[in-house]
């Protein structure tokens, strides 16, 4: 079948929100932790984790300023801290009620059944229960002006994950720990191993790296 | 294990770039089609696809613009027409041959043993094999100065899929398709899905839905 424009503006708000969001494809799903400057922990769901570059180690995130993410946002530009923690396919559940509008001095942590816990000297808290965790400091943010979000860009600070998914080129199987990953605003998956392959070239045809 | 900012800046630079791409976890594998102005069709292979809002209906991409991806770009920018292409885990080595360093001139859909498509009037080309294909539209660039490269802002003006993967709320069921995700710059998936669930609210526990 096929959509075109005009189908797409008529269509009914949250239908084509579902629609559009979903479409866009399977993402990473991150727990954002954080920290008011008056001391609440926060810790929510997105699913718009990009990577930018490796040469400084850069990251964004992108966020509407007006949704239930605002103390997420809010606690990030007051404080320039906030890790980025994956979880295992099994904590589907927890993860997706961090999204649920809890008041700002409500920890999500407690509520949706996580840990929150202090490494590195960090002040924003990390998911104990992540397989993945990453203390981000924030670099800049850009405002998307055609839509009013916000591209949130913070630089990688630490890493902490099991070695055994470390490769020798470095290379991160998220994949053997089972990482939850989303598509739209409530889909969640895990991921099947299908192969890695050779740098291409123009003149051979990519194999398998074992 | 910990790795922290001395161990990530003190990485040799292939190593740390494997490892801080692939640690931003899964991403919808795109390819993108786009036509020259003197009429060279150009494909290539992109994991950096964005939603940034339904209504309007608009994604975005990042890209660098030193990189063997630069026709793509150029082409955007000239044409202001690109088509978003989701391939099936099947065709994982074709969809990654789209990223050697083929001369302008050479057509990567013919190099990587694809068709091109020509739907709904648009100039840009469509992949024939791709069970998901969306007709973009530039609407504007950002340049992310931190690091040199370019949010490339566009909007839906097209998509085409097989209505079995679209449900009654819109949600796309792309697992249906068995489609391709991947992680870092060779690594490529399927997802397993887990669990669609209801709207997460402070009060109750989210249930799934059927």
């Amino acid at each position: 079948m096929v959509l075109n424009l005009k189908d797409i503006e008529q269509m009914e708000l949250r239908y084509r929100a579902t629609l559009i969001n979903s479409l866009a494809g399977f993402r990473q799903a991150v727990l954002i932790g954080t920290k008011s400057v008056d001391g609440h922990s926060n810790l929510s769901i997105f699913n718009s984790l990009i990577h930018l570059g490796a040469n400084p180690a850069l990251y964004g995130i992108v966020s509407r300023p007006d949704t239930v993410r605002k103390d997420t946002l809010k606690n990030i530009l007051e404080t320039r801290q906030y890790t980025l923690n994956f979880v295992q396919k099994s904590d589907y559940e927890k993860a997706h009620q961090t999204s649920a509008k809890y008041e700002a001095n409500v920890s999500e942590f407690e509520k949706a059944g996580f840990t929150e816990e202090y490494l590195n000297g960090y002040k924003a808290p990390f998911l104990k229960e992540a397989v993945v965790k990453i203390g981000m400091k924030l670099e800049d943010t850009i405002d998307i002006k055609i839509n009013g979000t916000i591209l949130i860009i913070g630089s990688i600070q630490s890493i902490q994950l099991n070695e055994n998914i470390l490769g020798d080129d470095g290379f991160v199987a998220l994949e053997k720990e089972n990482v939850l990953i989303s598509s739209g605003l409530d889909g969640y998956y895990s991921t099947e191993f299908v192969g890695r392959l050779t740098y291409a070239k123009p003149e051979t045809w990519p194999t398998i790296i074992s």
